[in-house]
């Protein structure tokens, strides 16, 4: 049942080692010859000399006269030269240089004085106004050395130089194979245990983006043979061979044994998290990069060990991803074991930026699509304290971090409507959000890790939405509470209520499964709440400890019979087709920081919560009101 | 012959007043709808939404045994808990949750006993190592708001939310319409006074950087009814229309007019240089920019104008260029009249950012090519005084930039040839250089604007290379001579010396005419030196003004008969096949300062200085010889 990986390379290492070991196997990058206008962004294969000069004529640079300078000699105010119509040849811009001129007088300095008579009141130096042969380009200079990207101007360049095709470096072509039984195309009904397969799609397209092509093979199932002919294959076919495993125990044995039988074996097991079970070999000159099944851990070792692979096989150098420092939000650990990679949220707040780590989860794919940065964590390294500085390698550019509206706070749909609404109105805005409780919020917006958040927290006391809160954690204020909207909170339970649930009650006393929200949500708190005044015990609720962090997340498993019930909101229970059983009444409002509220895109955001766009589009999803919405809150009150 | 421009409007009135325009004429992104796998780079339509929850089921997120966590309770390392085969059930990661069972135990901490017994020495707490449905995503959930561009990881999320096809904003077209009766087909055969034609590559290549597509209709002639009918044939097949202007006299005004008659005129003429005369409207609700026709005045005007117009088409914000802080090398006027763009080569020595803005010659599409980065002097500004800083918007990756070596000074070809070896060795090493002169080589590492020099400057007094000029320009040391070249100067005269040229006394004597080099250069103070020998006056020699900036300019101009002769080296004569007489062999020297010795990058330059492969290309091209290359010169000797 056990199985260990060979080793634990540190990256760096591996990476050396794989690359030396693909220079003795011979992998070297192909050239072909195209046409430069449709050279964009390929690499020249070898220096390009120019074939002409540009010009390749003595041309006037202006609109005037060509003439000889030296008839012009001692022409002043006082005492202008005055030419015949023999002495001089109207030319245009770009016209050719007449035989016997020497320079040329802008239009605008001549004056006419009829019958072809023109004077001049200042004298020609010889050669001005005119563009010398070659002053773009000269036949045999060099236009772009070995390894250069073609840029638009690049190709204007090459062809005003005479140069109308251009050897070029060869896009490499990779192939792809998915492995495992239990993988099916993404596009296909699932059932139990099926796992949609997309890793190829991802990484099809992260080749794309490096300048390389690819193709996606069939799935292949989890035998050595078959492996072993699709890896035959694809050395036959491609330039390079990405060998992706399924997610089974021992399923990087097939492909490691199948790689040793067809080809060389290099590497097996990076000290990298995730991304540790990967592959490295060669089948003749082909790299060979076996790749852990898991989304997460695949894009890492794609970007840590095939991008530099990409990189000598297109003569490209990788762009260095730009890098800024932030300001961790929480303590970051360290395995000392390996190199860790954390995707993040960076958010700019008070002109500070902050890291706010996300979920570590391998298998998280959105996680990737939401960061904003990466972290890495040293494999050498302590970790990071709260608070402590590190760099953030960024996933997007500076500006788009640089306008987002930061939302840090409870689940509501109300959230990506906004951020919808706010893209459509202003293109070069977004909302970062991140569903971590009422609480989680709210301790965001204490340590100046957001800009808003959103919360519903009922003050048991006094039945008092959120008012109560404030004041204990943010005693100096500093902070505003804006009015959201009222939502209808109650029990779900399965479409047409199958198990015929009157309320907590019920399920408490018939031990029916109940899928909880996190601590610190104010769904939790409402939970809690709801069985205090009812009196019942959150022990004779089975499932308190099963814990979802979205409303969409509890209507899911409701939805998908994995538990009978669970508390959250309206609209939730209406995307699945659920029973609801209504209970409560409640105020999601939002907290923004003074300072914040200064800010153009926090003012905009605001603006669409008051939007009607915004209304018509909740009323369609139910379950919420809008007295007030966007209204400041009197925290007196 | 006069022609005057309607307006002079400052740019970012007129893009304000061209945007309003064309959203009142109906200017609209339009839609379509792909497959998700083939969407990278794509722009989302509108929101969308998970279809299904990612994983669909309650999924092991190891490999280990499923079971009911209650019944391990109680065990710790004294009293394990030991469990029957009918206790648990083996599941591999992926595998679906068994009914009944709440968690899993991973394998390493799973003790067998055999006949299917196994030992537990902890407790497994209720939905350990689960993925709960819908960890990844929930169906309902947004996975992108509109106008998001498609990442690969955003491929994977809606492929794991069951998205297969989306809608996204169609790719506009833009039509590309050349005119002119001078313009040709770049890859023509050119007579003179032909300009080929290749702007519509560089408009074509910056449109399809930015997302659009393009139509490149044939060059229309110089009359009013041919460019309306081209203008009207374009609107009816393309979403946007940019007419190139040729570069003659009252173009525009073709342009403008046939506008006027087919659509509306909005604006003709921008407070912008170069790229004034753009003319600015729409056909229906398809825009219409006028450009100029010289290459770099186009490609201003397309970016600060086009680009504009296609991001609301493409509903892409343009991404904001890099831009750096950096001292300039010499002082830049503002006219005061216009928003001004330079093109600036940047420096980084000594950690310092240096812009050394270039030629301002808005037909000289090389300089964009090669240009780092652009300045942009403001219309109400004066300008920059020398040594003062200024932001500079980058065009090239700031990597790329820090690792370049920076080489000012004298023309050689041997400065290419080593740029292109470097790359080919060091695909991240660029080198960076500029013709100015042997004394203008000079006065950068005085100024610290460049690593090295190319330097090959006579002592008169004592016929010994380079020595005494460092020793005047550096009186505190602080540089190194390396040893480069010797090479042959001689007069170039045309292919068979048609007009038996014997030196420089018959130049002077039958009035042939000189093409001449820059002041500052080392060739130029050669022919001063030798006419000085010989007792020729610089007033006797034809062109003595007439000056060139490179060898290969000085060959070009000979070789098409426009002078009969000019001083330059012999590997340039040989380039363009021309008569050479030999006159002189040069020391071309590498001056360093001693801090740039230093860096990594230089030490690679002067790898390449002495590698075989120098040698072997400077053989091929002939008239160098190669003594000492590469060792340090005794300054003292």
């Amino acid at each position: 049942m056990k199985y260990e990986y060979l080793t634990n390379t540190p990256l760096d290492e591996a990476v050396k080692v794989f690359l030396s070991s693909l220079k003795k196997a011979g992998m070297k990058s192909k050239t072909e010859e195209i046409d430069v206008r449709h050279s964009l962004g390929r690499v020249s294969a070898c220096a390009v000399y120019a074939k002409r000069c540009s010009p390749h004529y003595c041309a006037s640079a202006m609109d005037g006269v060509a003439l000889k300078a030296e008839i012009t000699f001692g022409a002043n105010e006082a005492t202008p030269v005055t030419l015949s119509s023999s002495d001089y040849i109207p030319v245009d811009t770009g016209d050719e240089l007449p035989q016997g001129c020497d320079s040329v007088v802008m239009i605008e300095n001549v004056i006419e004085q009829g019958g072809g008579k023109i004077s001049l009141y200042s004298p020609a130096v010889p050669w001005q106004n005119v563009r010398q042969i070659g002053e773009d380009i000269c036949m045999g200079d060099m236009i772009i050395p070995s390894f250069t990207k073609i840029t638009p101007s690049v190709i204007g360049a090459l062809l005003a130089g005479g140069v109308f095709t251009a050897q070029v470096i060869k896009k490499p072509v990779f192939a792809i194979i998915p492995t495992g039984d239990e993988i099916v195309a993404a596009e296909q009904e699932l059932s139990g245990g099926d796992i949609p397969e997309f890793n190829s799609a991802i990484f099809s397209a992260m080749l794309e983006e490096w300048g390389a092509l690819t193709v996606i093979y069939p799935i292949v199932s989890d035998r050595r043979d078959c492996i072993e002919a699709a890896i035959k294959k694809a050395a036959l076919e491609c330039d390079g061979i990405i060998v992706i495993a399924g997610s089974s125990a021992g399923r990087e044995d097939y492909t490691f044994s199948a790689l040793e039988n067809v080809g060389t074996a290099v590497l097996h097991g990076i000290a990298i998290k995730p991304g540790k079970p990967a592959i490295l070999g060669n089948v003749g000159s082909a790299p060979f990069i076996g790749i852990p099944g898991y989304p997460v851990s695949g894009i890492i070792v794609m970007e840590e060990i095939v991008r530099p692979v990409v990189s000598i096989l297109t003569c490209l150098p990788g762009e260095n991803a730009e890098v800024v420092r932030a300001k961790v939000s929480r303590k970051i650990n360290s395995s000392l074991k390996y190199r860790e990679y954390i995707r993040t949220r960076l958010c700019i707040v008070e002109k500070s930026t902050v890291a706010v780590p996300m979920n570590r989860g391998a298998g998280i794919v959105t996680g990737f699509a939401k960061a904003s940065g990466i972290i890495t964590v040293a494999q050498d390294s302590e970790g990071v304290e709260e608070g402590g500085s590190t760099q953030v390698r960024l996933l997007r550019p500076l500006s788009e971090i640089e306008s987002s509206v930061c939302v840090i706070g409870s689940h509501d749909p109300i959230l990506d409507e906004i951020s919808d609404l706010l893209k459509r109105r202003h293109l070069n805005l977004n909302v970062v959000s991140a569903h971590v409780g009422s609480m989680g919020g709210i301790m965001a917006l204490v340590r100046k890790e957001a800009h808003l958040c959103g919360i519903h927290l009922l003050d048991e006391s006094d039945g008092v939405y959120n008012i109560s809160y404030i004041k204990k954690y943010f005693p100096q204020g500093g902070v505003v509470l804006i009015r959201g909207v009222g939502r209808l909170q109650g029990i779900m339970v399965g479409q047409g209520n199958p198990k015929k649930i009157a309320g907590l009650k019920d399920i408490a006393q018939r031990k029916l499964s109940y899928i909880n929200r996190q601590k610190g949500s104010g769904t939790r708190i409402l939970l809690d709440y709801l069985l205090k005044t009812s009196e019942i015990s959150s022990d004779d609720i089975c499932g308190y400890l099963r814990e979802e962090y979205t409303h969409t997340g509890v209507a899911a498993i409701i939805a998908k019979g994995s538990a009978d019930a669970g508390l959250g909101i309206y609209s939730a229970a209406r995307i699945y087709d659920l029973g609801f059983i209504p209970l409560w009444n409640e105020e999601y409002d939002f907290l923004v920081s003074e300072s914040a509220l200064e800010q153009e895109n926090v003012k905009r955001f605001l603006e669409i919560l008051k939007s009607d766009e915004l209304k018509q589009r909740l009323e369609k999803m139910g379950g919420y009101t809008f007295n007030g919405i966007g209204r400041i809150k009197n925290l007196e009150a």
